[in-house]
């Protein structure tokens, strides 16, 4: 067999969240709570089931979930989607991902990534037969160059992938950027994906730059959003694509054939759920108790800490501990220490090895704490 | 926007259910249920949720939900698929459908589709860059001529995608079809797709061909099997793929950048559900006698029933009613008559109208007679 993705292995986030079990490691790798959802919306679950939503879901979406999303959406950013035509339900955040670019891409369409990156983007251009143009961030601040991007425009730039609050490196967009970005888009038509899937997990008082906020950057933007992360319930899957009418229609065509329809009695309770806002407004300040509790542990530890200012995850040098290779040094963490983390090269297509490592927050404080102890004898 | 599937519009499926809404007609379109899943299954979940099994599943689906997969196709089909290497679990048929075809096809590689059948395989063939060859079947026995499949072959012929028990048709393949097709493909590199979704659903004592009984497909082919179908939840959306550790090794490539991992909940409790045999073996005889019973029904009417030897569709002809195209006459009947069908012409790419319509029977039998009263007066 031929393969389609041939330089392509297992997710590191499986890898480690593998070894980690193997070893009976603090998991604090792959991006997931180790704690549970609120139990309300276990019930709410419960209680759309036993009413009977157990058939196929609407292609686009529950209809009382669509509206849902339309109005959280204009609260939040003062902006109206249309439910009917410009709001689809997926099966997570990644599957939206998936799709959006499935929707647009043409072999030879080039596709600008900012990198590190989830792991899921430059594969998923690939297979569709896409060029992958990377600009890579450097610690300790992963700040963009836009005249940079310039740079890798050509004619046949297609679409920009942006990630704000950024995965792996809490990293965050500013209203500088996304001017810097509308001059660069003005008069073309070159498409976005705006990963915001961390879009609640903001600090410090700082304000989520959304392209929703900016109508040059809307009309073109797919935007995905994850349930997953809002309500601490990534085994869900649930997640869902807002974007401008023409990019919805071309966005379903590919939904409909991709997986037709998403988790029916689910999307009936999330609906329910987030009908009141205070079931997920206090999301911020609760990670961010999350993010300072956990870098006042490791102030005490070799780690020298990089800026979080949004996400669940916190990155940290060791290169005053080692010289490993991270993906070395993350394996030997876990063997030795009983600490898993993602080794951030493995968000570079080359590997690029800043000597840096992931750890996810989104833990007990009693986890963060077990894990700090351990971390403190590296 | 230069649209990636110019001529496709929203699926058949999702146009009759909102007509039928609309109308407030009966609906026997889209092939769901019109009663729930078994409540001892919803009573799983909520207990599964409650352990707090609501984070990421593994990518290739839960370790308990792959084990008991692969006792039951032992149990069927006295094949052992190693849950490691060879079994994943999928957000539904169509998923895994999707999914299996980005693994495999390259720009220009030709799949042998036999019409009329699930719309899903011919756009998302040419999504990626595939040609589809079609093979149109005939009314009323929908037979495969083996010497026509032949003549279809080229160097360029990646796959051929089988369906059986067939939507819409309710045909079935037989072992003599199954000779045939190992002819033809033996010595060839060619991959099978065998959609075995409707696999349960046979009658009249047949045996369900599998390409998992005959080694010379098994090892070229891709199993896709539907738990919406087997456990009357369409809407929970959850399937699985069986494949050799090869083509596994490069479906999951593909899995893990769609939909990274499937709803964990609802996997734990359908293992426990079907780790339980008699919670589906009697699914084959619960449909045949809902066939049984809208068959009789529709005997005292105008309609010419075809044979339908499993799945749970039930074809008819109106030519003797009409001279109406079936998209035509198909929207009268649920205007005029109140009853939503779906035209076949639907699942042909040409719009093939042979007069037929497609009746969805997984239906109470209260539903079906209402049906069949309006039918009566057609
Ligand atoms: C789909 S698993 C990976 C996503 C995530 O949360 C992570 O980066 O760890
Ligand atoms: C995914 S909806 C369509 C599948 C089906 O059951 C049908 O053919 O009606």
């Amino acid at each position: 067999i031929q393969s389609k993705l041939p330089g392509v292995n297992t997710t590191i986030f499986s890898v480690m969240s593998k070894i980690a079990a193997e070893y009976n490691a603090i998991n604090l790798s792959q991006g997931f709570p180790d704690y549970s959802c609120d139990p309300k919306l276990i019930e709410l679950v419960n209680k759309a089931m036993k009413e009977g939503f157990n058939q196929y879901a609407p292609m686009p979406g529950s209809i009382f979930l669509k509206e849902t999303i339309a109005e959280k959406v204009e609260k939040l950013y003062n902006i109206r989607y249309n439910p009917d035509t410009e709001i689809t339900v997926t099966a997570g955040g990644t599957q939206a991902i998936f799709t959006a670019l499935a929707s647009i891409i043409n072999a030879g369409d080039e596709v600008i990534i900012f990198e590190p990156a989830y792991d899921s983007y430059a594969p998923t251009v690939r297979l569709l037969g896409g060029l992958v143009k990377t600009y890579e961030l450097a610690p300790p601040d992963y700040g963009i160059d836009w005249d940079m991007v310039k740079k890798l425009f050509t004619v046949k730039t297609r679409m920009i992938i942006l990630n704000s609050p950024q995965n792996p490196t809490g990293s965050i967009l500013s209203s500088d950027d996304m001017k810097s970005l509308i001059k660069l888009v003005s008069g073309t038509d070159i498409v976005i994906l705006s990963d915001e899937v961390y879009e609640h997990l903001i600090y410090d008082g700082q304000t989520h730059q959304s392209v929703m906020s900016y109508p040059e950057l809307r009309q073109r933007s797919f935007v995905v959003a994850s349930f997953g992360k809002l309500l601490h319930a990534t085994g869900w899957k649930l997640g869902y694509c807002l974007a401008p009418e023409d990019l919805t229609k071309e966005f379903r065509k590919v939904h409909q054939f991709n997986v037709f329809s998403v988790n029916s009695p689910m999307q009936q309770a999330i609906a329910e759920y987030i009908k009141e806002p205070k079931n997920y407004t206090e999301i911020g300040s609760f990670f961010q108790m999350k993010r300072d509790y956990f870098r006042n542990l490791l102030a005490e530890s070799r780690f020298k800490l990089l800026p979080c200012n949004g996400s669940y995850f916190q990155c940290a040098s060791y290169s005053s501990i080692s010289d490993e290779k991270d993906s070395d040094f993350s394996i030997r963490l876990v063997k030795e220490f009983g600490v898993a983390t993602i080794p951030v090269s493995a968000f570079y297509q080359k590997a690029t090895d800043h000597k840096i490592i992931r750890f996810c927050f989104a833990k007990e404080n009693d986890t963060l704490a077990k894990a700090a102890e351990k971390l403190k004898n590296v």
